[in-house]
């Protein structure tokens, strides 16, 4: 385990080492027992993490504000519209503001080409972490509950047949930040791990890229599909989801852009993962999914609210890792 | 006192025995006292309790977070609009999630068919305290701190005469849960309660058969008037408020519904409740108002404001039976 | 210093003695100190404040929010559209009930001509002590963090050379209140004072009236110039920043009244402080503004980001202030 986090950013897990990463499993799972016995644990007795949304959120607003209450500390739910941020106020100030009156911020900004930039540019000018809670390319704080799901079901990861795959839904155009970060955590814990997605649908080329020298590196494997049985056959664990296409679309905040994205997405409304599709994976395999799931779309209920469903388990492990990252960032002096 | 809260559901305080609610009222004196004397009172120590609201409020929010603060907790205020409810999320989704990050999940939904629905579909699949913050039949909330103001007041309430009146009001469309829980509440204690409203304006059929029943075990009595003056005369407690007048109307919330509604309302503009009306109740009568109230039009200035009003302790006793409902259902292990 | 502030309000600075504010300023020093060491501070255990704004903020809401939570206490951000001010709920009603619930009510509300009005109302009502967050006219959080500011560079404020400078932007049509703050508290503190603004953009003719008796008593000055220079040239302080034209204005709301605003304003695109302007200024002056600055409007960068600029220092003593006024007026019984 690496434990020196003091003010360390978490904007992707890929810039944390290996050992970082086991430590934050290792204090989440303690955190968790912690948590079941009602024991106190005022690791950020009065200290302040910042959450600025720019867009909606359930799980991952309420299990930093619930986490951080848990740890003695407060968090302050920032709705960007009702900040000043329209007023002018540039990065730069809000980062160095914000840093002198807290402890730590954190942030979601999914909107495409400028999310992760605004969280790199944060991260220039604090000097108090900058923790993402999802942008348009990465989203830590789920892919760390992912893991910690995976090894409380397998105990150890390696050599684990993982589908990652796309399924239709038309609830919203969801970022490819959650399937970009499990590519590049289950590579890193030598995972063989396969892709299925239609080809309207790629993810970003150098995180594929980055991927795959995880997987060299680490012994595991990254292969692609273009149909979900291929991706689902004798896996462990399959996690189907939406994802937006964004392959030659010029701007995707445009009417234009939509229309061409919607387009393409109605070619596959039968990419949907049914019981017929769980029957080819292993028989102890787990389903997994960030939520919210689109039902009937991308996931029938029967799945979803079936025997190999780990959604409910996954998502508790959120607010455990969320603590780990808050008190092993802003912890201490 | 029955004192087995742990995990209780509050949808209705019809689903709570007698012995229950009068723990509830001895614990909110108790508090309250303790507030007086500025005692510690960490009952709910890091405790986190979800707020969903999907209307406005003061004082039922307020009270809340206040409240749970005051006992060493933390309430998350959750504007459903910037919650992923849009994004196809299910109440059964929603329940599951927030159990396993907090120890209870409060809601108002009071759209109309709808609301209560809601909460019970919670309630079946939440493993911490579902607690309503109003819905479209029940406010149990604002009841619980009516009784408490009527117990202050009067010391024992069986045979106080009490009005429940209807009164004209533009601000907005009011839910029947006011009124249908305070009748449900006072049957209960062997109260006498006299109902007036224009016959545009009934209550649910369902809601007064249970309240008849309540008077008939417990000795009190329920009629009903369709004028003010039937119910103000030599009241002890007057009660006059606005609510939807939803009979015959097929959807509330389409155009026609609303015009419909509008139309029935405007007939009632004189019942408001002014001096007049007062002079013919008891001398030591009390005006009680749930607020904010439509002043001019529901009440005169001069009731609100004048020695029969109790509003202001009424809605102090808000956060103090809110206090007594998270400490006995949220506390312990 | 004065020291009996148990429930007072803060409207504007003018209404405290200099005694009170010279025990807020020793105070803020204090808590600085103590948060530098990190040393507990529990001064509002559990205690509640709400901030009502009416008006987006940054700086405002975390300083106070964050401040509250350093001393043990809670903030409940009440965003004005939430509650049910919509909904016919009077000033007099939300005083009551709020003070019923918690410690303090702290409220932003900008409205030109209805906002100090507002305020006032509330604390004729209230028994917890009201706290501007800015108004139409005062900002008394702001001064406190600007004289904290000029105290902590220069020790002692007696015959600074101030220049106070309307600025062209077109971010937002700025309230009066942050220069009028200024004026009447740099005069009382015995400072030389200069407001240089276009005829178009006079501060309200009552409080320049109170400054120069202020000036008169305190051995301070005020003086006006119409051009940036003469107030610069020798300044030891220089803050540069927009307010709105109100003169001859009916009503800055309608559309006839913003048309109006910004004609006079597109006059004055050369009212920004520039490296030129901050070279007639002393060596050792500072650049203040309350943030966020227009950016290249307002401010030239190279001035904002440079050696004069004390803009973040200024910023993070909005929490140090913020926390004096908050433990001095809602702690104790």
């Amino acid at each position: 385990m690496d434990t020196k986090f003091r003010k360390k950013h978490l904007i992707t897990c890929q810039d944390w080492s290996k050992g970082e990463l086991d430590t934050v499993f290792e204090v989440a799972k303690y955190l968790k027992l912690k948590h079941a016995l009602n024991e106190p644990c005022n690791l950020l007795k009065d200290k302040t993490a910042f959450l600025m949304f720019f867009e909606e959120s359930t799980r991952t607003r309420n299990s930093m504000e619930a986490g951080i209450t848990q740890l003695g500390g407060h968090a302050h739910f920032l709705d960007t519209s009702t900040m000043q941020i329209n007023h002018g106020e540039s990065a730069k100030d809000t980062a160095e503001v914000l840093s002198s009156f807290g402890d730590a911020i954190c942030v979601r900004n999914c909107f495409y080409g400028i999310g992760n930039e605004y969280l790199r540019t944060l991260a220039k000018y604090a000097n108090v972490p900058i923790l993402s809670l999802q942008d348009d390319i990465y989203h830590p704080m789920q892919v760390l509950a992912d893991m910690m799901t995976i090894n409380e079901t397998f105990g150890n990861p390696r050599k684990l047949k993982v589908a990652i795959s796309w399924a239709y839904a038309t609830s919203h155009a969801k970022p490819l930040s959650v399937p970009q970060s499990q590519i590049l955590m289950f590579t890193r814990y030598g995972m063989d791990v396969t892709v299925a997605a239609p080809k309207e649908f790629p993810l970003m080329s150098n995180i594929v890229e980055t991927a795959k020298e995880n997987a060299e590196l680490n012994g595991g494997s990254l292969k692609f599909a273009d149909n979900m049985e291929d991706a689902f056959r004798d896996a462990d664990i399959v996690i189907p989801k939406n994802w937006g296409g964004f392959l030659g679309v010029e701007d995707p905040a445009t009417a234009e852009g939509k229309a061409q994205m919607k387009m393409n997405l109605e070619k596959y409304k039968d990419w949907i993962c049914d019981e017929k599709l769980m029957s080819i994976t292993q028989k102890h395999s787990i389903y997994m999914h960030a939520l919210p799931a689109d039902r009937g779309k991308e996931v029938e209920n029967s799945v979803i609210d079936g025997r190999h469903s780990v959604v409910i388990q996954e998502a508790e492990n959120r607010i455990h890792t969320a603590k780990a990252v808050m008190a092993l960032t802003m912890g201490g002096r």
